[in-house]
């Protein structure tokens, strides 16, 4: 028998987007596999005046894809009820109170309370202060904050909104989202560290010799213009998405694996991290912005042609950088990251790059060299491993080809793989937070983040390197390796080339 | 340009199955490319009374699978000479050296000599010792000679051989064949090894459990129980192509890739292999023998029932043991090895068994254990690699899942590998020795292989433990590694059965 949880949730910025794509979808699912049944009951509130009626259909329509009954679709909407507020009103958290405690009883729900933060992140801190103020949180059961990202915009707006919020909620009930942390394959990363001693043997400066992180995007900035002006490829993804993946693969082996040993370790592996100089930071971070560009025919605009964009913008939609480690771990082996909107292909991989064989026994005239063992971890779109091997090339002579070792998954296992909202919500009403931001992860990535943007920000004024729609980045990007005698591990997908799809989402 | 050999090749049993089968399809096959051309004839000789015309058809039929030109074809076989001999009548050999001469001024030979021992053991040291008597060795160019298979019964009858033709031939130039040696995979074996940091860095008994060696044959002794009665699997199997592939994968690395120093590395390894007391080597070794079976619901006869065999012989079609190798590297891995006819089916794989992680992370109510990486060569009938490694399994929780990164070529890619004698006798021509067995090599295995079968003989008389046709052998070789805590790796072999391929050949 699943255990089903009682809980009553309440929703800022029910309204939203991110609500309607994400949340109710994944509610829906909980429900549909009875983790969510009869004692759960959720208060969407936002600025506008809906009815409760209104919010149902609303329900019923972003889950639509999912019913497969609609008397269990209806029955699960019935849940939901609507309550209008001003964020900024005091009186509003008196009305929340009010039906917060009818909805307690009615649902029987053991007093235990989620609260979802699902909106502009300059309303939190009055929300967590009101929610304390007014006695919304009682103690009674357990009382998680579930906060979206961005966590702030730099170090210090960072620490002002989680000084706000720890004073109505202690940091073990702090849920800070990177959707991210979710995926399948993120949470691989661990499972193929340490379930392998073939990997697990070699994961250090001995045997590897860089480790590249690419978040690809083929899309633009699309309808997020405005947003993304005041934010840029390094506070939208390196902040939260890369740092995070990069302390997964650095980190030492946890004492065991709960939430509390990872955590330590990850937060102890990006303190590790380099603090470059302000000359350092300029010279291995490269920003690029996208011009235009054509794909298949295609003409696709370059970034200060698209809405809400400046026409001078200096925002940066591309960063690639490199970061060092300063343990007796990683000494030496460059961290290398990539992410940026219009790129040729979108693509979220890892390639750990393994030390060349120390001596090529097998030198001829044909081939002076022999190609590196590589790791990929594949995050999306697809999901799965490959390892590039040197095998002997078939026929007379002793050449050798390199050969992929390649476990990935077709699309119909990925649809099967639960969705990372599901899971997040999941682990925050368990109270797992291995996969979510612990505050002194989230103030490192900040001070990080910060170090490279003051770098750029005293330096181009008036100029960003650009690129081509659909191309990889600036030139740039390329030398930060080339100088180093490494390359970006990087071909079209022959994955989807073998499959005759596109390699576009 | 393909350069062209210059060569007199002197096939003694040129009537027989071997000559037809493998040798003149390989000679042909070396002609399509050119490099046999105008300079090269074979004189072929046995017993029967030929007629050169009558070779010349014999040689376009056994090479009848391979013509595009009916014109080439016969082009080719007009280079061959028929020659009646008596191995052991002295006057036959001034005929051949007559005939001899005559050709090598015919075809501008250049004095290089090839002589192609393709028959019964017994009469070897006759023709090699009138090789030199007779003057049909010349010095003007090379003269190599090569040998099939098997060389001598045990170390004495090897010894005795081996005198006899060193008298006539020094060990450079004596290529006694192990065909499994020109096996692209079995080659593949150093470029995995050498050519792969991830790999060499765990190539010891710091991260390897055991080695599993496994030749497997589904076929009975079909047509050949009468030469099998005098020989059995232990040195039909171990004494040649197991303790050569064992050899191959133990070995130190060469201090470079060229054949003395890869010789002389394998010899070392084979003279680290532990010595058993008569006592440890019957523990160690197991003989079977199959008995009536059915498969697919067919019926199949016991090895007693085939044709040539006594009712009550004590030859093994089947052994399995444990090697031991006294040195750094691999002190305390067990080397299991295992071959035999009638097993469930046909193949030859290496697995390379890892050690378990040193600490299970991911233990759990439904996971107790995690299985070991495996490293599997595929040799025949499939060519390829796979490395099972652990990755998380779908959906929540952490359970760990095998995951099998795999590289197997299909059969097209293996029909255009060329054929492992075509290459051995560009090997020969070209004084490549890396794929024949040095002397020194021959005589560690008989010592091995005698050390077994002492063991053995002195030990059942009257029994040989049985297994039933189509099974993995008698019950004891399954013992042998489960006594230790470890198993056979050996599945259906899914990779036919995703192709809806029977796996018998």
């Amino acid at each position: 028998m699943t255990e089903e949880k009682h809980c009553l949730f309440t929703i800022f910025g029910a309204t939203g987007d991110l609500a309607k794509r994400k949340l109710y979808p994944s509610l829906f699912r909980l429900y549909k596999k009875g983790k969510l049944d009869k004692h759960f009951a959720i208060m969407g509130t936002a600025r506008r005046s809906w009815t409760n009626e209104f919010y149902r259909e609303v329900i019923v329509e972003s889950i639509s894809g999912l019913i497969d009954n609609e008397e269990q679709a209806k029955r699960f909407a019935t849940h939901f009820y609507y309550q209008s507020h001003d964020a900024n009103d005091t009186n509003h958290y008196v009305v929340l109170k009010s039906l917060g405690n009818q909805l307690k009883k009615k649902y029987d729900t053991d007093g235990n309370q989620l609260f979802y933060l699902a909106m502009a992140p300059q309303f939190f801190g009055n929300i967590v202060h009101h929610l304390k103020s007014q006695h919304i949180l009682t103690n009674e059961g357990f009382e998680h904050l579930v906060i979206e990202k961005p966590f702030g915009s730099d170090l210090k707006s960072a620490t002002t909104l989680n000084k706000e919020i720890t004073q109505s909620f202690a940091e073990e009930n702090i849920f800070r989202i990177d959707h991210y942390l979710g995926k399948e394959m993120i949470q691989n990363i661990s499972a193929v560290r340490f379930g392998n001693l073939v990997f697990e043997a070699l994961w250090n400066n001995q045997w590897i010799d860089n480790i590249q992180i690419t978040f690809a995007e083929n899309i633009g900035v699309e309808n997020r213009g405005e947003y993304y002006e005041t934010s840029g490829a390094l506070r939208d993804m390196v902040q939260n998405h890369i740092l995070q993946v990069l302390s997964l693969l650095a980190m030492e082996t946890p004492d065991n694996f709960t939430e509390n040993e990872i955590r330590k370790e990850k937060i102890k592996a990006l303190q590790a991290i380099h603090k470059y100089t302000e000359k350092e930071a300029r010279e291995n971070f490269i920003a690029g912005q996208y011009t235009a560009g054509y794909f298949e025919g295609e003409h696709f605009s370059g970034y200060r042609e698209e809405k809400g964009v400046a026409d001078n913008s200096l925002v940066e939609t591309f960063v690639a950088g490199k970061f060092l480690i300063n343990n007796k771990r990683w000494q030496g082996v460059p961290f290398y990251i990539r992410t940026g909107k219009r790129l040729t292909e979108k693509g979220t991989r890892i390639n750990i790059v393994f030390k060349n064989i120390p001596k090529n026994l097998f030198v001829t005239q044909d081939q002076k060299t022999v190609q590196s063992n590589i790791l990929t971890i594949y995050i999306q779109p697809t999901e799965g491993f490959s390892l590039s091997v040197n095998g002997k090339e078939f026929g007379p002579g002793f050449n050798l080809e390199p050969i992929k070792l390649q476990y990935r998954h077709d699309s119909d296992v990925l649809e099967n793989s639960p969705e990372a909202y599901e899971k997040l919500i999941m682990d925050a009403l368990n109270g797992e937070r291995a996969n979510f931001s612990h505050w002194d992860e989230v103030a490192r990535s900040w001070e990080l983040i910060d170090m490279i943007r003051q770098a750029w920000d005293n330096h181009h004024h008036k100029e960003i390197p650009s690129y081509m729609a659909y191309t990889m980045g600036p030139h740039a990007a390329f030398e930060l390796l080339e100088k180093q005698g490494a390359h970006w591990i990087w071909k079209p997908d022959e994955w989807y080339v073998q499959r005759g799809k596109l390699n576009r989402y």
